[in-house]
């Protein structure tokens, strides 16, 4: 069960009945030995108690041996009876595992507001226990499921100069998607052995290249986290130069394909709008724009219906807060050019651009025409699948 | 027809057949004397052709005989092109009124980036000033509304020391509705006479606290105009600092009413989620508190499905920007507090939430438990209408 997990990780699940009975909703990961750990965490003012609890684990251990994640309840605002109870779900881990409580990493994710249902967990992790080294990614990955329509994981392996080592990584995602950070959940392993410091940094640019660029509603949810754990169960040592930019690359790589199956299931979303914004007076102005494009509830929903409104894009360029000359923005949808220096241009393509609209992924290039300042971002469309999916979440 | 309009205003209008046959979508207003004028205009740094000849105008007059407006083409993001074509609407009526081109103030809406369509203007205008003094306040109304449902306009009498005075304020919405500036355009006009500097004064700030805190979709346009209009023909004066009051209260009050109604016809809006901030730091941080609250997707979306899922909306809060301490952050949805101080309570509650939530408006109120800054801000929800008419607008 276990040939997709990176050496000397095991993971279990167990259906604890949270919120709907009869499916994994409870999921543990245990390294064999003590892991690096990196971590990133959600922007919000509103940290969710696990977010506060891996917070406390990485700046004091830096080290991790196991992941314990949740779907049905967030614990978010959910104050000190909610941190209290997050303490306690480590604490029944760590007494039927030998394992340490702050060994064990916290995730949960679900509805805002509700609390742990401790004595579904009471019942629940004995079964969890009994059950690490019975599932794959795919099996930790389900349990962790809220809105999601598919499993997001993804494997790879990297050749170091002293071997080959391999990364795993598993997300949950769907609604409350937006930088930063990009995933309700993800935790990315692997069995290469690398110090903290190039662990933690490589990560950091890692993420900032893939999940903080994309989007699905722009709204930044209490609970984002995103943990890598790197146990060196592998033998194969990143320590020069060559071989950790060969680990970032790899890294960035799978996060890449990870958080595009994020923004792919965006709750209800049929197309990913692939935003780039050259020619800006900053890499700052860049994002800006391409935020303020990929957010436009007008722009997602003409791009969900097919819609070649280029206008909509233009004008949410407009309004997005950067500074630029209007006179010498250009813009292409598709590739095909139909904004020019401050006019449209091409009004005979409406037809093939009609033809194009119909793929999946949607390419929207931008160019402020004044810098070298460059954006790149991903985001779903919005369509009545994601109204219908948020009108009635609780349910 | 024109007893709704203030006295020494007379309103025309056409069918152009500039997207639909057979509906009017050209209208005029047109006052018998020089009025003063005042005018607030889009942020978007893509303004439109006609927002670019307002604001000449008034910065170089400051007084205007009449408003054109034409729905279909925004005549925006259309370059040099789009502005002689704006110029040459003028122009035209110009020569048929016997008016100055730059007394006549032009308003376009409709589709982004699409040029004014020249021989079909020719062939209305003579028809449209023909028809002078043949429409009321609704009909010139429904000669601008594109995807309006209604046409939003409103009438008030104001009592002054030397006598009454009327206000009549006409607006189209829908979409791209967002401060700055809340309507896409608005026309507001007066019989009273006042002088041109406490106009635009008291103009600016009724329009801060209306139009500039009503929201639909977050996106601003091209093309947000609001105009006033005041030239004095019930020869009753606002001179003293007690009448100056009385017609800002005036202002105020009609420019709310009409606000409300673009954010109650938000394109496919079934509520109004009123959003009050109190407790914050400063004005500036419940407004970004608000704003966050009302242009959150997950939170309009649940609302839309009458959903008690307040976690959303502390949520919203928590990643909003602005710097508050989340211990001390407080909630109550349609009355009742569901957050205090960082935790749940009432969550017996839900039923007697869920009974409230069926109204079409939706109170939420945010203490963030810091200081004296506060803000109020309307927006509307976010169901299925809103992306079927936005996923296929042009057609």
């Amino acid at each position: 069960m276990q040939d997709d997990l990176p050496k000397g990780f095991r993971a279990g699940a167990a259906a604890a009945n949270f919120k709907k009975a009869g499916r994994d909703d409870l999921g543990i990961i245990v390294s064999d030995t003590t892991a690096v750990l990196a971590g990133m965490f959600t922007q919000n003012l509103f940290k969710a108690a696990p977010v506060l609890v891996c917070q406390e684990i990485l700046a004091s251990r830096g080290t991790a041996r196991a992941v314990l994640a949740n779907s049905g309840q967030a614990n978010a605002c959910t104050g000190d009876e909610g941190l209290a109870n997050c303490r306690a779900t480590q604490a029944m881990v760590a007494g039927l595992t030998g394992l340490e409580a702050d060994e064990i990493l916290p995730l949960s994710t679900g509805v805002v507001g509700a609390h742990l249902k401790m004595d579904l967990w009471l019942d629940a992790v004995p079964k969890l226990v009994s059950n690490i080294g019975t599932r794959d990614a795919e099996g930790f990955t389900r349990a962790f499921m809220t809105t999601d329509a598919f499993p997001k994981f993804s494997m790879r392996e990297v050749t170091l100069a002293g071997g080959t080592a391999r990364l795993t990584v598993m997300a949950k995602g769907a609604g409350m998607i937006c930088p930063n950070m990009a995933t309700m959940l993800c935790v990315a392993l692997t069995d290469a052995k690398v110090a903290r410091d190039p662990w933690q940094a490589m990560f950091g640019r890692a993420v900032e290249k893939t999940f903080n660029r994309v989007s699905v509603d722009g709204d930044t949810s209490t609970n984002d986290t995103i943990l890598g754990l790197a146990n060196g169960a592998s033998g194969v040592a990143a320590e020069s130069a060559a071989d950790l930019a060969l680990l970032e690359e790899a890294l960035t790589d799978i996060l890449g394909t990870v958080s595009h199956m994020l923004v792919m299931d965006g709750e209800g979303a049929s197309k990913v709008i692939h935003i780039t914004v050259t020619g800006a007076a900053s890499d700052d102005d860049a994002r800006t724009v391409a935020r303020s494009v990929g957010h436009s509830q007008l722009v997602k929903t003409a791009i969900y219906g097919g819609d070649a409104n280029w206008g909509r894009i233009v004008t949410a360029v407009g309004y997005s807060g950067a500074k630029f000359d209007p006179s010498r923005v250009s813009m292409k949808l598709c590739g095909i050019e139909r904004f020019r220096l401050g006019c449209p241009v091409n009004e005979d393509k409406e037809d093939a651009l009609a033809e194009l609209l119909k793929a999946k992924d949607v390419q929207v290039e931008i160019d402020l025409g004044g810098g070298s300042g460059f954006y790149n971002f991903q985001a779903s469309d919005l369509g009545h699948e994601y109204v219908t999916l948020n009108s009635d979440y609780r349910s």
